[in-house]
């Protein structure tokens, strides 16, 4: 029998979860979204459980955390690396697999900065707490770091023979990454995206040709995708878009 | 001959190159830190010669970045995951790979943090001009944030044997961040950390430990520890700490 991955995340966003989902899907790997399941062993319930387990070795610090067998994982971008190898999304060869490695740690960044974008001063308060300083770093991210971000992969895309993938030949976990930032700044910043969409093709075209495949495809159009929505990392509040 | 790395970092500052700088050390690895010496191939042109590569297949997004013979790799994080299968500086079995891994990520995102405390609205500007957001970050972060992860990495030691290493029983690189960012939390906050410190004794005891192994002491004493300043990732304004 195959094994279940577990995925414990919060229910009701895509989050930092989201990449995870991503390369399950993608992989045709089993796995079940804890929190989202009823039933024994699954539920938020079950959530709470693994975060208060006391007697865990390698408790993590924040969701998602992925239980595979007998470890369990947290870190999104850690996650990624050990989903890489065990199916086939990343290269095995080491300059290879450091270097997708390398490009999921930058995204990582970036989204930190576009959650930043309506939390500027801290996660534990309200964003209608924070709105005026969430106006001005928005200003700042929009002019100058989420250019400088896009137009890094849009870079990157253009360095590699062929421009289709991020890392050589084939898709790996980071170009399922790019193509879940590009939905969520799409959602979040639809006018700032609408220019700086313009000097992005390679991106753009990544993005629409990941949404294309198949098992992809099938998971966008279930339920299983949650849809973009306040409470999640890209949040779309029409003050922060101008 | 052995290989002698090149490391890629600002030259004045301990930044996020100090993570590597340790490893290294400690390691007793032979390296280059490039922008600090002089001659051929080395200084800030080498640098930027570096960044501006434009056939580079795998360019770096931000520095450090680590040349390896002929791979150059980005992203601290993902260095030090490669440097600790080179030198014995995390577990070789795949399950404490990963958990090493995932707690220098983990400190990566309380790094982010701390940086925002006086860059809260944008990076690209002068603290000068974010005084007052800096202000209410540091509050939030000083009550909330840094307790979090201090008391995270302080409950990681109360649950491993012997309670002197953050994994297994040697050390790994993730102690030697963690001494880092104690040491810049101490720099940076001393008022505030006078009282945290009283509720992580083991943290405190293994930042003590690391300082005194003798290749980190001898590096500390030595011109190559470029001293904490107004200019790197901890920084010391008084109206912050309080």
């Amino acid at each position: 029998m195959a094994m279940i991955y577990e995925l414990y995340y919060w229910p009701e966003i895509q989050g930092r979860g989201e990449f995870i989902r991503l390369a399950l899907e993608e992989a045709g790997a089993k796995y079940v979204d804890v929190a989202r399941g009823s039933g024994k062993k699954l539920g938020m319930a079950a959530v709470s459980k693994l975060l208060d387990d006391a007697k865990m070795a390698t408790p993590p610090f924040a969701l998602p955390a992925l239980r595979a067998g007998k470890i369990v994982i947290a870190q999104t971008a850690n996650i990624l690396l050990f989903l890489g190898g065990r199916h086939g999304l990343a290269p095995r060869p080491e300059a290879g697999k450091l270097w997708t490695h390398q490009l999921q740690l930058t995204m990582a960044d970036f989204l930190a900065e576009i959650h930043d974008t309506h939390h500027p001063i801290a996660s534990g308060l309200y964003y209608e707490d924070q709105r005026q300083e969430a106006k001005r770093r928005s200003r700042e991210f929009l002019a100058s770091r989420a250019p400088k971000f896009l137009s890094y992969f849009e870079d990157v895309l253009a360095r590699n023979p062929g421009h289709k993938h991020l890392v050589g030949a084939r898709l790996t976990y980071a170009d399922l990454s790019l193509f879940q930032i590009v939905s969520g700044l799409n959602y979040a910043f639809p006018n700032a995206m609408r220019a700086l969409g313009k000097t992005t093709p390679l991106t753009l075209a990544l993005h629409e040709r990941v949404a294309k495949r198949p098992r992809i495809a099938a998971y966008l159009a279930s339920e299983r995708r949650i849809a973009f929505n306040a409470m999640g990392i890209f949040r779309h509040y029409k003050e922060l878009d101008e």
